[in-house]
């Protein structure tokens, strides 16, 4: 099996990744930007509420089928505070890097160990890239790391995940021009009760 | 039947309805904007080389569905600046109203009847409304009409058909936020070879 480069992410319908105002303690924001995760527990939640619930159906399997063949996960610094929260074995199995600018040791929770990247994202993927060997790497954001990697033409496979919210406000998943030559290939929809995961080969022209 | 007001636009997957400089006489705007549309005719066109095909089965069928059901539609002035180039009989077979600043005559060609509203959004819904009786209104852009729609708490359905196409600079189809009470509810999707339709059922909270 070749390694590939997973990227995934979950945005509204026009296109935030967050609320207005996702200052660290307020999670994804505010306006209902829990509304774009329902998915990932199987229905409502909201920040007073913790979410306790599982996936529905299509939701695991997605989920089962892009974590299966992971060998390394790569985060944001904002990824990885919001994943603090997940406890003391938050159960990656891999090793998970996480690009930030604030040097740290190497954390290990239970099987999942955080090693804290601090020169740049080209060098924390080449470190997510030998660590998987011939298993996927997962790029699970934020938004910018995520466009980092499409802009680099190192992305092999996006995943869009629609929620059906319109939020208005907050941060976009693309609020830039990538290279005009990436281009995205349909790859399969799946369809849940809570979302719509648009998946896309990318590539870039020779 | 009930009357619906249906409203549909196509956007790339990060949000843009046209690409840069989408002045009259460059269509869509630059970027490789015309694959926004490719679903429309079936296949890849340019500027150069007009459309000549039709689309593929799922395509039609959305179309086939939406269309049969219409009693009237509604568009903004550069959309029926656009539909102007369709030729003698554009074939709506229905009434076109045409919200515009600027008065001009009823216009008839084949068995399609354009009239153009300049008292507002509101009042070209109404007479919509009126003149579809029990059929359908469908609103077919721009993406500023169709959000003054949505934020009036007036469209019921709404189908957002994303390209696989990212354009990075243009118009964006949500450019603001709208009533934070509007609830989108999954109405289904259609896959195509060159697109993903999304629709979803429109409400207002009482």
């Amino acid at each position: 099996m070749a390694q590939r480069v997973l990227a995934g992410m979950t945005m509204s319908v026009d296109g935030f990744i967050t609320g207005p105002n996702d200052r660290p303690g307020t999670g994804l924001g505010e306006g209902g930007a829990e509304r774009l995760h329902y998915w990932v527990f199987g229905g409502p939640w909201t920040y007073d509420s913790p979410p306790t619930g599982s996936p529905t159906g299509p939701d695991q399997k997605y989920l089962d089928e892009t974590f299966s063949g992971a060998g390394a996960w790569l985060v944001g610094r904002v990824m990885h505070d919001a994943a603090e929260g997940w406890g003391d074995d938050p159960g990656f199995g891999v090793p998970v890097f996480v690009v930030t600018h604030r040097p740290r040791p190497a954390v290990t929770k239970g099987n999942t160990t955080f090693e804290f990247v601090t020169d740049g994202a080209a060098a924390a993927l080449a470190r997510a890239r030998a660590a998987a060997g011939d298993r996927d790497v997962l790029v699970m954001g934020g938004a910018n790391l995520t466009g980092q990697y499409l802009d680099a033409g190192e992305v092999d496979e996006l995943t869009v995940t629609v929620a059906p919210v319109l939020l208005g406000a907050g941060k976009r998943f693309f609020d830039r021009a990538l290279r005009p030559d990436l281009t995205l290939e349909p790859a399969g929809v799946i369809e849940s009760p809570f979302v719509t995961h648009l998946r896309y080969r990318c590539s870039v022209k020779e």
